[in-house]
C-alpha cells in the first residue's frame, strides 16, 4: 500500500476536498464522493468547492462522484470526512460492502450527543472491527490546500495503520506525527470547539489577547482532566492535536465556532445565528456532550459549564465570563 | 501586610507602570521609580507613560520618583521591573540597604547570557537570601491597565510569599494562581520569546495559523524538555506562565519579538532592526542563552537551534523553516 494506492474521500466539505488535493499531489489515485448528486456535478464542472474551500483549484485527475458504490469499489483506502451528525447515515450505507481489506481514516470531529460516543466508537459500532486510524491537528483546510507548513497527528491502536497514513499524507509542507492514543486525539479535536466558542464571546465583548490566552490555558486543563478520566493520556492534549488545534481554532479568523461566540456576545439568539450559517458549528453540539460527559465522569469543567449556561439556559455572556474570573483563589 | 502596605515599583517600563496602577486600584500606597530623572519628571507632569504604555492615565496618588533611596525607605514591598540587561546594576545600588524585612517580586524576564542564570538566581546572588517571588503570565501591559480579564502566576519557594502577592495583586479582572516551581515559571516567561521570533518569521513569510500552531506546540515541547533537565516541573510549562504566555506572545500584534522575526523574514539585518527599536526585544538575547543551555543540558531544541542559526550565523529564514519541517518521521 504505497504509491499507486487508491483513495476515496467520503465527504465534500473543505477538509475532505483539501485532503483529496494533498493525496493527489503525493501521487495517489483519488476519488472524492459527495452525498449530493447536483453538488458533485457542480464540483466536477467548476473544479472549485466554492461553498467550503473557495479559490482552490481541484485537479482534473481527482474523480468526483456521488455514486457511493463506485467510490467504494475503486479504493483500498477510505477517508471519512462527513459531519458528525451525518456519519451514521453514511456508515449504514456502506456497512454491507466487503470492508475487511480496506483501511479507514476518520477525520470526523465531534461527540455523538445521544450516546456520548466518540466518532471511532461510532464507526466500530456500525462497521465492526475495521482497520481504522483518526487524523486531527491544527489544520485549516484552506492553508493545507495552499501548502502552508503544517503539522498533524494520526492515531491508531494499530501502529502499522498509523504509519501507513503518515506515509501517504506526509510531504515537505505537511508533517505528520503518529500516536497510539485514539481517545485523546479524538477528544482534543472535538472539545476544543467549546473553548473556541468561549474565545469568540471574549472577542465579541472586546476583550484582548490576555483573556484568550487564559481561556486557552484553563480550557486545556479542563479538557485534559476529562480526557484522563475517560482513559486518554494527558500528554496527548499538550501535543499538536490538543493544544495545537485549540490555539488554531481560537485564533483563526475563519473559525465557525469562534464566530458563533462573537455573535452571542452581541446579544443574538443561538437559533438565529445557526439559521443563517452555511456551515455547521460543531461546538454548539459538543458543548452539550461535554457538559454531560463532565457530569458522567465527575470532572469539574468551569468553562464548559459556563458555555452550557450561556447556550442553553439563557445566561448572559458577560455574567458567565465574570463568574469564571471570580472563582476562589487557587494554585495552578 | 494587607491593605495599607507600601509598594515601590522599580522600573518605568510598560509592565512596571501597569502593575503600579493595579496596586493603586487595589488600595495600596504606590511609588514608581524611574532610573532616569528627566523621564521621572516627564511622567510626573504628563501622567502618561507615552514611551511604554500609551494612552493610560497614571493616577496622581502614585508617587513618581527617580530617587532610589526614597523609593526603598517608603516601602515594605518591592517590585523589580527592570530589563534583564540592567538588573545587576540596580541590584548593586540597593544591596547595601536593609532588605531583610522587605518582600520582593521579580517581573524581570530573560536569562543572563554570560552566566546562564535566571533572574531570581541573579537577585539572590546580589541581595542574599531575601524574601522573593516571581510573577509571569499572559499579560500584555496595556490590556492589564485596561482591566481586561487576565490571569497570571506568582511563584515562590515560600508559599506564604506567593500567597501574599496573590492577595495584593488579585482583583475582579486579574486572577492570580500560585505555584512553587520558580524555575519553571521563570524559564517559561523567558524562552517563549525565542518561539515568538520564529512565529514572527513565519508571519513575515506569509504563512498561516497552522504554521504558528505548529511552532507553538513543538516550541512548548522543547522548552519543557529543557526545563525538566534544569529541574523545573513539566506541568508548569502547560500552565498560564508557560503555554498561556507563549500563546499571547506569538499571537499579539504588540509583541516586540514577533516584530523582529517579521523584519528578519523580509531580509533585514538584525543589527539594523535593533537599532531602530525603542524597546528591547529580549528574545534576541534569550536565543543565545537558550542555545547554550540546550548544549549544556544536552537537550535537542530544533526551533532554538534554527533561530540561533538565523540570528547569529546568517542562515536564511526560509531554509530554517524548511529544515524544521523535514526532520525525520516521528511519533509525538
Amino acid at each position: 500500500m504505497k504509491k499507486g494506492s487508491y483513495v476515496s474521500i467520503l465527504g465534500d466539505g473543505g477538509w475532505g476536498t483539501a485532503l483529496s488535493i494533498i493525496l493527489y499531489r503525493n501521487g495517489y489515485k483519488v476519488k472524492l464522493w459527495s452525498a449530493f448528486e447536483e453538488y458533485a456535478r457542480f464540483l466536477d464542472k467548476k473544479r472549485v468547492n466554492s461553498k467550503f474551500l473557495k479559490g482552490i483549484h481541484i485537479p482534473y485527475d481527482i474523480i468526483i462522484t456521488s455514486n457511493l458504490k463506485e467510490a467504494l469499489d475503486f479504493c483500498n483506502t477510505i477517508i471519512l470526512a462527513i459531519p458528525s451528525q451525518h456519519i451514521r447515515g453514511v456508515l449504514n450505507r456502506i456497512k454491507k460492502a466487503y470492508l475487511q481489506e480496506k483501511v479507514f481514516l476518520s477525520v470526523v470531529k465531534g461527540i455523538e450527543n445521544r450516546s456520548l460516543k466518540r466518532m471511532s466508537e461510532v464507526i466500530y459500532e456500525e462497521l465492526g472491527n475495521v482497520n481504522l486510524a483518526v487524523l486531527s491537528g491544527p489544520n485549516i483546510s484552506f492553508e493545507i490546500a495552499k501548502s502552508i507548513p503544517s503539522v498533524s497527528v494520526v492515531a491508531s491502536k494499530n501502529s502499522k495503520i498509523a504509519r501507513y497514513f503518515q506515509d501517504i499524507l506526509m510531504n515537505d509542507h505537511f508533517r505528520i506525527y503518529t500516536n497510539d492514543d485514539v481517545t485523546g486525539v479524538e477528544l482534543g479535536g472535538s472539545l476544543k470547539n467549546v473553548i473556541a466558542l468561549a474565545c469568540g464571546i471574549s472577542d465579541g465583548m472586546g476583550h484582548g489577547t490576555n483573556t484568550k490566552a487564559a481561556l486557552i490555558t484553563r480550557g486545556l486543563v479542563e479538557i485534559s482532566k476529562l480526557g484522563k478520566a475517560m482513559g486518554a493520556k494527558k500528554e496527548t492534549f499538550y501535543g499538536a492535536s490538543g493544544l495545537g488545534d485549540l490555539v488554531t481554532t481560537c485564533v483563526s479568523p475563519h473559525s465557525r465556532n469562534r464566530f458563533v461566540g462573537q455573535e452571542i456576545a452581541k446579544g443574538r439568539k443561538l437559533s438565529q445565528i445557526i439559521d443563517r450559517m452555511d456551515m455547521i458549528a460543531e461546538g454548539v453540539f459538543t458543548t452539550k456532550a461535554a457538559y454531560s460527559l463532565a457530569k458522567k465522569y465527575k470532572v469539574e469543567m468551569p468553562i464548559v459549564s459556563q458555555m452550557h449556561s450561556v447556550l442553553y439556559q439563557g445566561k448572559s455572556s458577560s455574567k458567565a465570563l465574570k463568574d469564571l474570573m471570580l472563582r476562589k483563589k487557587k494554585s495552578e
